[in-house]
């Protein structure tokens, strides 16, 4: 399963104490370690997709050439959405997914990416590295053969292109809307219609009527499917992804295997890599929201009505799912917890600071 | 000045096609680099300083033991302010410390740290690592002799602990307020009268009223002072701080003659040091304020019209330095133009998730 080829002479034998002859320098490059990592996401995605890449290069260095990580798009190993059962099978090593796609199979994979009204994304990253997420994740994780490491966050996501204005929980009745995992069961409850789709046939859906609207990332991500044209009403925000972490699920028993040089490399090179994602989002958003705004994108805000109806849709959706399963109770408990005493001590200076720079920054126009 | 010490036998011994005897074990732990790292904060500070051990210890884990850093507490060395002026002259090789305490040296020094009503901490990161802002502050950096690094964030800080209350713009007058650098001409401009006073002398000021305020970070490390029994009133926002980013600084010289691989995994590892003190900050933060506030820390907001008196003296302070100041003018260009499309982003989906999540997380107390 692990796809490992030892050096012909490697730091083993160095240490072994026993006399070594020199291999050619072209021996130097033979990794020991050639993981494969299957994706989720399109390589058209720059932004996530780049992760991979970035975080490819990046072990290829720390480790000087001894561990390979060959990168697949959907369909070049497995399909997109096979992402997981492929590591979990060890069919590959490694998955880029965001879990939350595979509530289907567990609620519980909810947390590690994002909860409707959830956290943002600093209290997502506080929650996941310090306040014990990533680990208790990977206790449930640990049930499908993984380990998941955060790889990436989007930031506040946007509620997505609607062919028409919602300004009633009234306008949501019957409304197509394409959306996954959990926020689908939100709208649901409100009466829409959750739409599945594969990519590339939403803007045809869209432009036909098909469907009334759909949600993918944000601005930067969104700029390139073209949406604005054909359902212009750009919704913000996406209360159900206010901050999305994107994982590298890693097959539990080729981590296991690994040395701890490897283990920490990944590790490190992981959070390099979810830092520079969300840096890369926040840095490419606020030129292509602009753009968007130009090419007629039209922006909206769901109203105080249509916010308050979801969050307590989504509070009942939380609390049944949470009687129905005990492993999405355990986490959803711990987070809940953490989830209060972070938006108390948000508000005393992140708030009040953001609140009046904003102000004045709107001011000078 | 690079205390190198090559292995007896090292990697490009091995790649150079010549036979090798292998040295015993021991040998393998024999660092070729060992570099002093000489801090501003005290080992009492377990947050800033922790991220130093925390760094320390994983360029041990990424090198196998060939870059060994060595940390020094204030004084142990130099003293904590003299930090910069070591790692530029070769003393050490390292320096952890924030670039805003040099202002005095060129107001250039603000903005890898922080300004006044600047960006908040996504935007910073973004401004730093995809925004040009690392290598616009390095370009002014070399004149020192130096390359920086973000290693650490703070989140938005607190505006201190005062003695009294202060509601008007007149409150501030003769106000003998503990703050440095850029903050404190902002103060002064308003009538108060900046203090300069070492850390262990802040608690008898205040308590003798020699002082009215002192502000020193955020909940967790203010918590250590203890403070909150002297100058009981504990105002937001630190607008002078809505990010403040640490720094890990290198001597150019020494930095320049690296291998590739060493600075690969110096910078891989600042970078996860940089977002493990953000969410360490984050999580212990909400702990802090509610033990704070037990303890008898009354929570107050600067008013609308002492914020307001503060922005406009910054922006005066601002323009005036970029008049006189060449090197700082031309980062604060580059920097207003990235903070005002931010601002504006932020405003379009981050904003309005935070404040429904916050308006629901009060409703349930």
């Amino acid at each position: 399963m692990t796809r490992m080829t030892r050096r012909a002479f490697g730091r083993t034998a160095l240490t072994g104490g026993a006399a070594t002859l020199a291999a050619p320098a072209l021996a130097q490059t033979q990794p020991e370690y050639v993981w494969r990592m299957t994706s989720s996401f399109p390589r058209a995605l720059d932004t996530i997709f780049g992760t991979s890449e970035h975080f490819r290069d990046r072990i290829a260095e720390l480790t000087e050439g001894r561990m390979k990580i060959e990168i697949f798009a959907p369909g070049e190993i497995v399909g997109g959405l096979q992402a997981l059962d492929a590591a979990t099978e060890g069919t590959v090593e490694m998955a880029h997914t965001g879990s939350y796609y595979f509530v289907g199979k567990n609620e519980a994979f909810a947390f590690g990416t994002s909860v409707p009204f959830g956290l943002n994304t600093r209290q997502q990253n506080a929650w996941l590295y310090q306040g014990g997420g990533i680990d208790i994740c990977n206790d449930f994780y640990k049930g499908y053969n993984l380990i998941g490491l955060p790889f990436g966050n989007t930031g506040a996501q946007m509620g997505g292109w609607f062919r028409r204005e919602i300004n009633t929980v009234d306008d949501l009745k019957g409304l197509k809307l394409r959306v996954g995992g959990f926020a689908g069961r939100v709208f649901a409850r409100l009466g829409a219609v959750p739409q599945q789709i594969a990519g590339g046939d939403v803007y045809p859906a869209l432009e036909r009527g098909t469907i009334d609207a759909a949600e993918w990332v944000g601005p930067y991500d969104d700029e390139k499917l073209g949406f604005a044209k054909v359902a212009p009403y750009y919704y913000a925000p996406g209360w159900w992804e206010g901050s999305t972490t994107i994982h590298l699920f890693i097959n539990l028993d080729a981590w296991n295997a690994l040395p701890p040089f490897f283990k920490t490399a990944i590790a490190t090179a992981a959070a390099e890599a979810d830092l520079w994602t969300i840096t890369k989002y926040d840095a490419l958003n606020p030129d292509a929201i602009t753009r968007l705004i130009q090419q007629g994108a039209q922006l909206r805000w769901f109203s105080e009505e249509i916010m308050g109806a979801c969050y307590e849709a989504t509070q009942a959706v939380m609390t049944e799912t949470a009687e129905a399963n005990a492993e999405f109770r355990k986490i959803y408990d711990q987070w809940k917890a953490f989830q209060a005493k972070e938006n108390f001590w948000f508000q005393v200076a992140e708030v009040p600071f953001e609140r009046f720079v904003y102000q004045r920054s709107r001011d000078k126009g």
